[in-house]
């Protein structure tokens, strides 16, 4: 289907910020006729979005699969390096000048952060180059709803239980509808969990209903919060239940932003309808006051959940500004969460490019984060493997790993960013050399991509390349897309081609059946370059439940800073000696891992004091969007 | 397009749960088309929903509007008695049986009570004859969005403004970028309405710049709420504020459901891109300590508002299961909000049909709510005249006018409304006899639908039909389509016809620029049969403020029981003699409507012992929902 860039006049660059209005996209359901789909494996969501049903990968089930190709970086500087421009580049030069099917496999972005600081927004970079809305297709909206069901859930859940006796409850959990009383196939599930496997609820012991209707919830053990996704700061922690109607009933809660939910890991984790399904439902809630995980599933919220998100799972095809197809799905957190976009988006597209195709898929924060956790957690749960590491460097990123001055969003560059300074700059390269060992302990070929601003002299860009390729990188280009578009990731494009045709030996960091800690410890060891990790108590008491509750097997997500190696957002470059502190370890069961949390993650950012907003209007004549870029 | 009608095979009753999977839509470019809609006005959304562009107004503005339905009803049991069900029945006889074009237009059910309590989302039964998924096309979901983002940037503003001097406020507000400092269009609106002429930054003094970055906003005043699609009980009334970050500016605070924020109603009644805008932006969501009125404007977030909700203003067709077009478009509450479809939808439908067409339009609530605010506010706003008032009846509800015993949600019901029980119901005619002479104050015809149960003997019916009559409808006709579809419908949608040949002498009740108090009272007299009005001191004070913040001259919303036409919903019948009492008064500036609080209402639902998901279930390898209703 490479018929859909040769058609396309346009390589446009990526900096100017109109762009994504004057040129008008090809109709969404052309594009998915191009790239082989059929009329009735789409759904169209307007002119220039569809979600595209997972009957496609059923279908392509018996054809290869294409390249596959991950983005990740160094250790950025708070404004980011350009990972996802550089994705985009690097497919419409694979595309449009190189004439191979490529699909670009990205992350939605969360809306909150639209409004709040302007170019604070990692992901959103990428929809300067896409058409789009600020709700896709409701996928984020459908996690939001599905999240803060099962929140209501466990809230009315320990309200009903606490003021109601077991037969009040027993006789409202299992009415009698025209005279005949039966479980739900949700409630039977739940008999079978406790060992019980009579069906007739007139059969029941005391003892048994007891055990039937009380979840017994420790509310000292919730760990699931309500989500939005808008950025509010004063949801960070708050009392709930203290209308009159409640009863006294109130606990201290929390709000997070809706990517952080569990729901948005699982969406990006599961490889169908009812794999999803199934994570839905063992979602661990809380504990009961005997110790025992509480779940989604107990909750009797499984079926409900599924249905909220049954289109979300569908991945929603666009285009790039030079026609090249894009699937926009799934947007975890990158510290809480593993930080990769959806497992299926990147099964379909690599059905879809066929055996010499490429699909370019972009993994959140630096090498060490995102790189680590799509190899250990998506890889693992996908069984797809990688062919090529792309990794992104920029000069200024590498100047401050040397000891440049602090950078930091909304204030102009120190002049160390914008004069030529090669010795910060050799000495910043640290970094990028010990995230190009990172990418080869997996034993995949890494290229770099040098992503080179106007103020960078050609004697900095020759550095990096020739201290990437010392360091171990297939190779190392430079890159112009910012300015040029698909035209300047052209030589990247040819040596990411390069490095598919050699051999790649992928294999996982750790063994999942380690232990909790052993798991930890290799990660912090080998990937951040820690001497070694410290539990604190609190994360030493959740080791012996996850483990005693049979979670003790699942693979590890650091939630981590994604400012350095290490645990200290200060120590730049690649900082080695140090003890990795872990506060406390939570689980996604549903997902499927389990996150020790290194330092405090906020997960519900605030609106500055001029938020993003006062720029953004709406033309009502014309219909168009200003300011959101 | 009558087409549309006769091409259909069935005529399909309601009672039958599997009819939305059996009977296979057309698809809807196809019904967009059939109907008279351009390609290039309708955007897909799936194979069975389209957004129409507004344009198509536009194009359509010199076509005459067609024939005005609204349906309502008398004051119902708390199982409703049927409104949404005899609209599409009448719409589907008008189309399928007697061959004229026509169009319903209906609210969007609120996703939270789906699953909540089975059977008490008045609104969703009409989805059991229409093809739907829950998020629809994600309306609801913008709404909770831009209401969020208003609700966080009224507590940061407030916490900025609290922490910061007025330099260090204004440098951040009018920030220096590459070295020059402007005021941004929404910046510039706001020293207007503080009478400062200024645009040079650097001109303001010290006393503007301080009216200018100082909202000055009196938490204690703050009326804009937070809010969730999610039936959340624990959410009634909470504390926030609460993390360290936030420094302990902490406050009471609270979740309504979504259906319930300003912007849903202000979707509903706009008609217009610009219109909308303008709406959102005059929202007021406080009072200064000074005691002026504080907008979405001052906060500088209307563009953004816009930017959200542009989408959402764009009506959803949709169809019946016998082929006839469905506008399904806003959901505002019908207590504390005007509880009626929007006026976009009716508009483009009413030119759609043409001259000898129909549409017909629900009104939330009995009568005396919904009814009265479909023309004193909804109509006052469009511009449009209703033709004829469906009036909805049923012999439960009136017998239970008469005297009956509760009618309860998931209890059976009492002999006295599955037995002949003539006398109660001679006697509860009463209300169908108030609720007539309340439509016919408006001056148009009133034809009422009795809306027969399998129960309901031919003598009861035959008085129904009988005393309506003597209370001065046009005609009053038993329907069966809850069993027959269409079919049963038939004589119905006849009388409508023959009623909208008599003149329509329509007029408001009551001039908006009275006095709010007469206003009150002339709704509670006229329509409620009240003696007089009482407002306690709350309310009072509120007549005083709004009056003086020059928004006396908006139209009424009472925030009243539906079930009684008195404050007390115990009351039944048609009483008289009783004094209304006023709670309170708060505003909706933006969609344009003070609402007076009559007792409390509830404006955040609770999930029951055993919520309806413990039904709901998603079969994931047929795709289809089972147990939604």
């Amino acid at each position: 289907f490479s018929l859909i860039f040769t058609n396309c006049p346009c390589s446009l660059p990526f900096s100017d910020i109109e762009i994504s209005r004057s040129c008008i996209p090809k109709p969404i359901d052309q594009v998915a006729k191009e790239i082989g789909l059929l009329p009735d494996e789409i759904e169209l969501y307007g002119q220039t979005k569809a979600k595209v049903h997972l009957s496609a990968l059923k279908r392509l089930k018996n054809q290869p699969d294409g390249k596959y190709v991950v983005v990740t970086g160094i250790t950025p500087t708070p404004l980011g390096e350009g990972k996802s421009t550089t994705t985009i580049g690097l497919v419409q030069a694979l595309g449009a000048h190189l004439h191979q099917n490529v699909f670009a496999c990205v992350r939605q972005p969360s809306q909150g952060p639209t409004f709040g600081i302007k170019g604070m927004n990692e992901i959103s970079d990428m929809f300067c180059v896409l058409q789009f809305n600020l709700h896709l297709t409701g996928d984020i909206h459908a996690i939001t709803a599905a999240n803060n069901l099962v929140a209501a859930a466990v809230d009315t859940r320990i309200f009903h239980e606490l003021t109601q006796s077991d037969q009040a409850l027993y006789n409202r959990l299992v009415p009698s509808v025209n005279g005949v009383r039966k479980f739900s196939e949700i409630q039977i599930r739940r008999l079978q969990k406790l060992g019980i496997s009579k069906t007739d609820p007139a059969a029941l012991t005391k003892e048994e209903v007891n055990l039937f209707v009380r979840l017994d919830i420790d509310p000292a053990t919730i760990t699931w919060q309500r989500v939005l996704d808008t950025n509010d700061r004063f949801l960070r922690r708050i009392t709930i239940g203290q209308s009159p109607t409640e009863k006294g009933f109130s606990r201290t809660a929390q709000f997070d932003i809706t990517v952080s939910s569990e729901i948005m890991a699982v969406l990006a984790l599961s490889d169908g309808l009812d794999d999803m399904k199934k994570r839905l439902g063992r979602m661990v809630v809380a504990s009961s006051k005997r110790g025992e995980p509480v779940t989604t599933d107990d909750l009797g919220v499984t079926g409900a959940l599924a249905v909220l998100m049954k289109d979300a799972v569908k991945p929603n095809l666009m285009q790039t500004l030079e026609g090249t197809p894009v699937f926009v799905h799934a947007g975890p957190f990158a510290n809480i969460a593993h930080g990769n976009s959806s497992v299926l988006a990147d099964k379909i597209a690599l059905k879809l490019v066929g055996k010499e195709g490429f699909v370019v898929t972009e993994a959140g924060f630096g090498a060490d984060i995102g790189m680590e956790k799509f190899f250990n957690i998506k890889c693992r749960y996908s069984d797809l493997r990688p062919n090529v590491v792309v990794l992104v460097a920029t000069v200024r990123a590498l100047k401050m790993h040397g000891g440049g001055p602090a950078v930091t969003a909304g204030i102009p560059l120190p002049k160390e960013y914008t004069e030529e300074n090669l010795q910060l700059l050799a000495k910043g390269c640290s970094n990028l050399s010990k995230q190009i060992q990172n990418a080869r302990l997996f034993g995949v070929p890494v290229v770099v991509a040098v992503n080179a601003f106007k103020t960078d002299t050609k004697a900095e860009l020759a550095l990096v390349v020739q201290l990437a390729k010392e360091a171990g990188a297939f190779d190392a280009v430079e890159c112009t897309h910012w300015a040029e578009g698909g035209k300047g990731a052209v030589a990247l494009a040819q040596a990411v081609q390069r490095a598919s045709q050699t051999p790649s030996n992928f294999r996982f960091l750790y063994n999942v059946e380690l232990p909790v800690i052993d798991k930890i410890r290799i990660i912090a060891q080998q990937i951040y370059g820690a001497s070694d990790i410290e539990l604190l108590p609190e994360a030493q008491e959740k080791v012996a439940v996850y483990t005693k509750q049979g979670f003790g097997n699942l693979p590890i997500c650091m939630a981590k800073t994604h400012l350095s190696l290490s645990h200290d957002p200060e120590q730049k470059g690649a900082p080695t000696g140090f003890i990795l502190p872990i506060r406390d370890i939570r689980a996604s069961v549903g997902a499927g891992f389990l996150y020790p949390l290194v330092g405090t993650m906020s997960t519900m950012p605030g609106l500055p004091t001029r938020p993003s907003f006062y720029d953004i209007d709406l033309d009502t004549v014309s219909g168009e969007v200003n300011g959101l870029f």
